[in-house]
């Protein structure tokens, strides 16, 4: 691993040495470099940047625009390892888990690159002679990107790719626990639209650096088409309410409380790998981590022992060194939050399985890395219906399928699920209209990992929203109705006779 | 036509002598009938029982569902020439539109009964070996229909036959100015359940009667999972924000102001007949009513003398007379509104080719008859840039294409929008991405009338939400991405090795 | 039951009391009725009459269109308990069996009524500036519907819904064996037709009546544009030959011989409802019949056990009778292949297990009843590969799964398909790529049955083609791309530069 | 340009000195190389690679075959220059149509990669509880594509580009005119296997050298799934019934005979780009190229002349050096072919207006050089319905356009054609129901150089197939239809009560 300052050079992301933004690696805590939080004034700026970068940048071709995508994608093949290491360095996720991100971004731009020939809308019969009906999807308008510190390089990318295939300038605001990854992200970006030519205008991608007072500024614009946000359920209230009040577009993407049904079926193998890279994975810090898992009665001794087994033996370490499974916590916030999140769930009758400490204190006094924590619980405790976003897993055992599907429905989120059997009838029922209330719900495979081209995002408190995969790059377009008429007669609709 | 409440009678509609809210006729100012208004506690049980009807007829095969739907078609069939009248005399609206609204709903059934069976979600690739991706559509839960005064039957019946065949349990909260088509439109559903049988749960399609207080609390209820509102911008924001606060769903129509250009290469006949019909069809109330005309200069003198023949020409009075194209506005306020934006309009220098005066006041004192207005503006004023929801036209004339698109697009509102022009260019540019800006980009043809195959709704303070047509049966349902491991391996996607 | 003279004239059939064709009741060999085949100049007459209504037809828009279908459904629901009638006396399915396949007929115009509001196209991106592409479908041409015995009524309105929404007129040519169900599904046409008014052109519907020679005539028409043909592989390939000797279209759903995988993991009460109705419904007469029978050596023994006392307890005889479940055969040859069928099992090692007899001879001398046969076979023989269209069942046991698929997949045919597993993955693995290589593949369903929904249809064979469902409308329709330019300027595709 | 035998070496082609198959070029005549035909055993031992490799390949995940291809188009973006000298050389055309038909097989990789995620089949609702049914797409099998001489790089990357996405393996069989073009092509496709992987199976992509008896043993084989042809309509014919008779599946893109009609409204100096550009560019040998221009009188002398302006100016010559905008015919078998064609157009009546003469005999005596020739006809005569693949271009004057649109449709052929018209009603009536009948319809653009997004083929003797585009992916797949029952019940589809 370089130096991290040679490695922000090698990625083309500038720091301002005196900047009041300061950003530490959880690793050990030590600060990597300082940026500066951006201005109302240069967010204005910067706003009508993008907006005159709109206008242009809509008559440019949708396949044109695919290629400054594809464009894109060689840069972030090239620099891979680079911003891997710097996802780590600063997110804390090891390092195989940073390269996944950054592959996730460069299949989101393969994709779309074929995507941008696709924006397909529909021709469709009139009821009147001689009419036609079609719709056509049309560029929206500037787009703002504000990501959460977990994935800074892949939900950019997400966002950035579609935005760019329909027709959209984009400004990302980072999440200033990361904000270097998601520039590193952007510079890769730069330097594709330098050599796609100028086709591209000056403006059309761009990055801010800040908090909540920056990202207010873009929610409440009334030149930001479409603010696309990740983060907690609180942060999305906001942004929802601000944007509806302006009759702006939004893509949200909140809080998950992710659950497993584990039935009487179930491939216990299956359901322990599962597990374990659901529920530790990203140090349990992923919208999708696996927190609440429902054990059918018949099998929840053995699975806690496999589980007991497994978590035992967890590499809990640097995470960019090699045999390293779980990093650290974000920060001392998130160390407290964990820490708090124990003391509830003991508070509410739970049984603490395993882990559950802050580890490797002596050697990172100020990395925060813990051994993630499993409980039984006696049931679905209030706590459970709250997300902590911390490497904490409640189990719960269950003794028939509608009472598991009950808890596993009960609670204000609904991001992803699974269910772990090889019964086709509980399968079904899990995936049916009865079954899961999230947006995702997964058959052996657990809640997290989801792959590019299925939509996602979640119902409920989690937003409601899908930001990527299936038809989602619609939420980037404008859709327009046509109706036309080359007769030099003018019937109307549902036959009706005025005046004739 | 029948009396009053022989007609209610006939379409089985329910009155309460007593209640506090009278309805009265536009046409003269007598009342029809009076309706009691819901109860905070009716409200709830009304919301209760909508969402236990949700969990019995979600599971009800789509296609069955269908069924329904189409029986209620068959109901609108019978009772067709009845709704009409009781839309006439409620709305006054002349019986032709009335005939075509109630049509508009006994389409939407048959269409509807089709897209039971067509409720299309996606099968997708998985990256990984032995998996696959499916997307499923999913009833979504309670649906409350706020209609407007202007459609009580056809709003009514887009939403409510998408809502059943997509799963969902309705409540219809009428206008508290034309409840009675409402109730009329709900009755029918209700002889159709009766038909049906048991398959439908009591609670699956329920009305209530009231104002703002009784909509508020369909908006903030947690158990309403989709908010269908339809009317003016300022309640549509203050739905939409309590709904975002909630995480709720949402389908907003709300104000419309809606421009035609004519261009030097017009048809003027086709340009007349469709700015006549645009502009006083149902006296100027219609959310989809032309507002503002842009003429390219050559052929402004002539158009206007052609509007203004026509215009003089126009029979203005009791829409349940044959003769009648134009009926009164629905009350007083309408007309204060209406006196007020012919002020509005002089005071900005407009001068009045025709209109703006009240009519058949000695005959009708009680009703609010007006002569439809149109104005020559100097350029396009403030005043134009809201909606006065009244037969008021304003014509500004143009030099240039480009002028006039930038003039068309330059209002808050983004409904519907047409061009008159045979040339191909013109027409093209206007339903380009750099052309209007609204939902809805007409050739040839005015922008009312839309028909029921096209997504209908618009941009901006529109709303951005579409409630019938093409996919917007979306709206109705829930997405569920599922992914399936059918393998007994568990590889991650993107690549990733974690602890292998 | 009436006279079948009087059933005939209430539903509208004609007949022609010296005409060259007798029609015979399969029930007791009883003739019905005489009708008149068509000459040649007759058939060039009425193709003639089709191209010049198709001329008309294809310019009604197309939910015009679709509202003549929703006319026709209206009148085989008043005539729906006839035409069953009619069907089980022509072709001896019980009366259960008729009732389904009218209703079917039914839901097929409902299902088309939506649809003819739905025949979307797509609205493309282009890599041009100022240019646009969209695909329509426009209405075909003429299309003849020759259909088989077994389903004379649904498969009729499969074809003709779909391409009279389409915009296509059409001819049908029935079986000679059950002209008369035919006749009687076009008469409830016609009627509609009646009732629809002048924009329905004469010639949009017409019937033929005839065998090879009158279907030749249509097949080699170039003023055909699309042959819908159902029935045996043998008549299927000279109309595909001829057909595409032409460059013309077709749709043709040929020899089936489907069968079933019963899994260590089968619910056997579930696998035994579907046997039973699979290979005995219609007299093992639909092409979905089941007919082959692949099952876990495991559960062996016991599944045959429940298969033979159900088979003994099946009741044969009058299809008109509510009792009855097992009609006759169609005919004397079908007679014939029946027998030959067992004495080639026999020959080839099979082990009779029950049926295979000539029943009710006395009663019904000239009526072909049997009992259905199943047979234990030492492996998947010969005779097994060919499709005998008559109620025989060959049953072979396996010892695991790969060998099932493979034996499975390993005939010419491939239509209908199912396994009955309650494990996921079997299931999975069957309607994977890798599995089940037919056009249908069921899971815990028997291979009969289909819902109208889905693409109806099978590879191999079976012809490859679909003729409803999904999205099967479209081979009933042409397909035209559009690329429009709107610019002033002709840049050329693939950034060629020429003579610039 | 370099020797051809470095050229071939450096594209990784190897010839066979002493092979039977010798290649010229057509722009002196001279030998670039020899090949060796296969030998039928050599031949089928390729179909059963092939068919082992397709039984490998289905299981690769679709994105994952999505990645060879994108590995594809890396290895032709570095080839592109010399693959287009290779083109020009071997087949004439100038250089940058060489680059740009290089530049379409990029663009179709490009493509497919996005493609490769979006192999979108259907889930659909079920009308029994507990039932839900989906539409597959799966890998089809062994593909051949037989190609052309006219575009021997594009056609095959459009073809196997989708083929391997979609999980078939391939069989190139290219023109023996011009096979080295071909062979390049694959070659790249072959070096981008190397690079990915063991994932791919030996035999996935193979070429086979040979003429018509080579194609006909492809063609018959029962173990090529899918026959994708291009050429001409005689060819088209032998291999539609060939492989009609065994049930095969067909993509054929034959014959075209592609008009443009100029109306009164056209902008001349449009039509002239598109005439000029759809006459003479490949020397006329595109299948879209235009052979038949249909002028509004009012505009014929106006037209004629600028056509006859520009056509003196056409540089014709070798089409490597910079300056040449034509190139010479294939062979001399074609010039035979443009002097009979210029024969019949004069002895029908036709009028020479220019061109039509053999040039640069002097200097390549073995080089076919014609000057394009463009008549003016009486009206559309007997030879014009035939298509002469060489540069002649008719003109026939028209009165109305009705007339013109009658003459344009009566030919055999069906694959493009265009109208250059301002007026919308012209333009819309064009690509109508009623208007042209081809499968490209374009609309102030000529009618070669279409893009990639529209489905490109053709209606009637044009053969009726899609080859890429749009939804054509699906001609490379089998659909299968899945209905799954998950209850522990077995409800019948329409409702049928079976000895319940």
């Amino acid at each position: 691993m370089d130096k991290p300052l040679d490695l922000l050079k090698r990625l083309g992301v500038e720091t301002q040495p005196n900047g009041d933004l300061s950003v530490y690696s959880p690793i050990d805590g030590a600060p990597i470099a300082t940026l500066q939080n951006a201005s109302n004034g240069e967010i204005e700026d910067t706003i009508a940047r993008a907006k005159a970068a709109f206008i242009k940048w809509r008559d440019v071709p949708a396949p044109r625009r695919g290629e400054l995508v594809r464009l894109w994608g060689e840069e972030l093949r090239k620099s891979k390892e680079d911003i891997a290491q710097l996802i780590s360095l600063e997110v804390g996720k090891i390092l195989q888990e940073g390269l996944g991100e950054v592959q996730e971004a460069i299949d989101m731009c393969d994709l779309c690159v074929g995507q941008s020939r696709q924006l397909f809308g529909r021709t469709i019969t009139s009821e009147r002679a001689s009419h036609r009906i079609m719709e056509q999807w049309h560029p929206l308008g500037p787009v703002a990107i504000i990501t959460a510190f977990n994935f800074p390089c892949a939900v950019f990318a997400w966002n950035a790719a579609n935005a760019l295939i329909c027709g959209d300038s984009i400004i990302l605001k980072p999440s200033e626990k990361s904000p270097l990854s998601g520039m590193a992200t952007l510079q890769a970006l730069l330097r594709a639209i330098d050599k796609f030519g100028s086709d591209a205008p000056g403006g059309l991608a761009q990055g801010i650096i800040g908090g909540v007072e920056q990202s207010k500024e873009l929610v409440y614009s009334r030149d930001i088409a479409l603010v696309s946000a990740t983060g907690s359920t609180e942060m999305g209230r906001s942004v929802a309410v601000a944007v509806a009040e302006r009759f702006g577009k939004r893509i949200l993407e909140l809080g998950g409380n992710n659950a497993m049904i584990v039935t009487e079926h179930a491939n216990l193998e299956l359901a322990l790998r599962a597990i374990v890279f659901g529920a530790v994975g990203t140090a349990g810090q992923r919208c999708t981590s696996l927190r609440r898992l429902f054990i059918h009665h018949t099998q929840k001794d053995a699975l806690i022992k496999k589980i007991k087994t497994a978590y035992a033996s967890l590499n809990i370490g640097n995470p960019l060194e090699d045999q390293s499974l779980v990093g650290p916590l974000i920060d001392a916030p998130a160390y407290m939050m964990f820490k708090n999140g124990i003391q509830d769930a003991l508070d509410e009758g739970g049984t603490l399985l395993i882990g559950g400490e802050r580890v490797l204190e002596e050697q990172y006094p100020d990395g925060y890395y813990v051994s993630p924590a499993v409980f039984e619980m006696p049931s679905q405790t209030q706590a459970m219906k709250a997300e902590c976003f911390t490497p904490i897993l409640y189990i719960v055992p269950y003794e028939d399928f509608d009472q598991a599907l009950e808890m596993h429905n009960d609670v204000p989120q609904g991001l992803s699920s699974c269910i772990i059997s090889d019964n086709m009838r509980e399968v079904e029922r899990f995936i049916s209209a009865s079954g899961s209330d999230c947006g995702m719900a997964n058959v052996n495979i657990g809640p997290s990992g989801a792959e590019i081209g299925g939509a996602f995002g979640g119902e409920k408190e989690t937003g409601g929203d899908r930001e990527t995969g299936s038809d989602a790059w619609k939420n980037y377009m404008r859709r327009t109705t046509n109706s036309i008429n080359y007769s030099t007669d003018m019937p109307l609709a549902q036959g009706i006779s005025f005046g004739d």
